[in-house]
């Protein structure tokens, strides 16, 4: 086994989920994450955690869905005991192919999910971690050859994530003292408000209230936003490419907005629920393993030098006890690289400029 | 997808578990046995049944097992509440490698299986059925290409069963209103007792008590067992080649054995308790569909004009209530093939002649 593999398994369980023994732990094995399932039992039994594996298959899936009418049973108490009496759940993604459920019905997915509320309420109620181990079919997501794709993925994902959490603590010091952000960049001008709002310093781990591997950055839930931003990075959205997104805010709400590619998917994400005319997160990427842009949001947003925006809902971790955030049935976030001439200002002191931090 | 999968599938779901609309099923996805799950996916979601796909791999099994100290948790709570609440669990196997955990000590393996008892027997409680989709591992374990491989496997599986289940009928009958079964080969004449014990008619189907898929086969629980039987028929048992075991039993007990490969797997089998110097089943093969040996006890024990017994445990469905029969730590198979000049007697009638039914 490649040792990359091995760390990644070792990151995830020591760092990410901070698994002790005896912990009840479900393992989501993808299609095509078979190898990373292998390196992650090897860990699970060296701690004396339990180990049950579920196999997350897009194929199946789709076959289920689309042979399905529809009605679906409201969360299976099976699953849901199970889930329920979890400490963990690591999942462990790993796509053979990124469209494999890209002919399945919108309104039979969103049937299948509206009936399994609780089984996802269970599921976040756990400590659980999503990661992703490199296929050829993520590869070719990102226009890359499978080799430079696993290295991409390895130095995003095997970082020093003790030393970044520190660095991203100073930036969370920094968003939980301020009153007003402005981001300045290509085709952007944009203020928005973050007072009594709590960054969260997300670093890879549980212990920071944070899921994803890899992870590396710090966001917040802004309000009153102002101004135009511009999202240079292209994506894919429900299978569609959105490219050069645009949007005019005024006392928070979007009064305008464009696309050179896939405006009406924005439009659709827009025209949601009145929450998805306004913005739910600022987030800004810090990890520097994370050197390209690939299609995959897991990673994108994670970035070194760029930030990116949600419309839609607010995570509760940003806001104070007792205050409603942004509320919305969509969350979807855009993202702008910070180049040559940008600048991120706190309360006007400058923060970022032309893409590096002032402590970097 | 090659038709025969989704035949296999639908057989599965209607004539093997039965399924209802709104049962809660487990499906086993084995490394190898992607394929059918797809099309198990399929039915269930045909049938408005409700998923749950785990995912049963020997590499993940052997990782975890060999990493672990091997002070195993006792039914982890997760894992019984999902199968305590399971209506049907449904195993896909398909192996890989049917050497994948060849290196696991024994006794890791023990302590595995002895602290999963409940969870065992919660699995036993539902309507399970194991069956097996053709891999290229599997072919090479029956030494033949896998083309053929998977002709034979579809042969054996995609029977008419109803009629078969029939026909098995006429055998169950027989052998519960019989009192003495006698059996002559090539190296065999062993009489037996049968009378007051029930026969199973097993047409892989849970209606019948029957949880294979394919099946085949009539046994019942022999009892006073006694003269020579030559199982020639090869296996592998527990990774060690065994071949032409003979038995002599007197008043129900093996006094003497051999083998001409493996005789010290059978002395470990015979010594492990008093019950294991016993047979606990007589398992008539009927299943015409399985046309060879291929090294694979699902599929050898059901081939029509072989007939297998069992050291060890007595299944309770062949014994009247209340009464013990039979009992043992091990159950081990063994088959003969009823050649030319062999006979299968109840009470002195030929049922079976030069391997062929007298009704056939």
């Amino acid at each position: 086994m490649d040792d990359r593999i091995r760390d990644h398994a070792r990151t995830l369980i020591e760092w990410s989920a901070r698994i002790e023994p005896g912990d009840d732990v479900v393992v989501e094995v993808g299609e095509g994450a078979h190898e990373l399932g292998v390196a992650v039992a090897e860990q699970l039994g060296q701690r004396g955690a339990n180990l049950l594996a579920t196999y997350r298959s897009d194929e199946l899936r789709r076959a289920y869905l689309r042979a399905h009418d529809g009605e679906f049973d409201t969360d299976p108490e099976y699953e849901l005991a199970l889930y329920e009496r979890a400490d963990s759940v690591l999942i462990l993604k790993g796509s053979r192919n990124t469209a494999g459920t890209a002919d399945v019905p919108g309104d039979r997915r969103q049937a299948y999910s509206r009936a399994r509320q609780e089984i996802r309420e269970a599921r976040l109620d756990t400590d659980w971690v999503s990661t992703q181990h490199p296929t050829r079919a993520m590869a070719q997501q990102a226009g890359m050859a499978y080799e430079p794709y696993r290295e991409f993925v390895y130095d995003a994902t095997l970082r020093d994530w003790e030393a970044l959490a520190e660095e991203q603590a100073t930036l969370k010091d920094l968003l939980d003292d301020g009153e007003e952000v402005r981001l300045v960049a290509e085709g952007t001008d944009l203020t928005m408000f973050i007072g009594g709002r709590t960054a969260v310093n997300s670093a890879a781990s549980v212990a920071y209230d944070s899921h994803n591997l890899p992870s590396g950055e710090v966001f917040t839930a802004p309000y009153d936003t102002a101004g135009v931003v511009t999202f240079d990075v292209p994506m894919t959205i429900q299978g569609h490419r959105v490219e050069d997104v645009s949007l005019t805010l005024k006392d928070g709400v979007v009064v305008d907005y464009s696309a050179t590619q896939g405006e009406e998917i924005v439009e659709e994400i827009i025209e949601t629920d009145a929450g998805s005319r306004r913005l739910g997160e600022l987030g800004i990427g810090m990890n520097r393993g994370v050197d390209r842009i690939t299609d995959n949001i897991l990673f994108d947003e994670k970035m070194g030098g760029t930030v990116h925006l949600a419309l839609g809902r607010a995570y509760d971790a940003c806001l104070p006890d007792g205050e409603a955030g942004n509320d919305s049935a969509v969350h979807e976030d855009f993202i702008t690289t910070m180049g040559e001439g940008s600048r991120l200002e706190i309360d006007g002191e400058v923060i970022q400029e032309d893409g590096r931090f002032r402590w970097e």
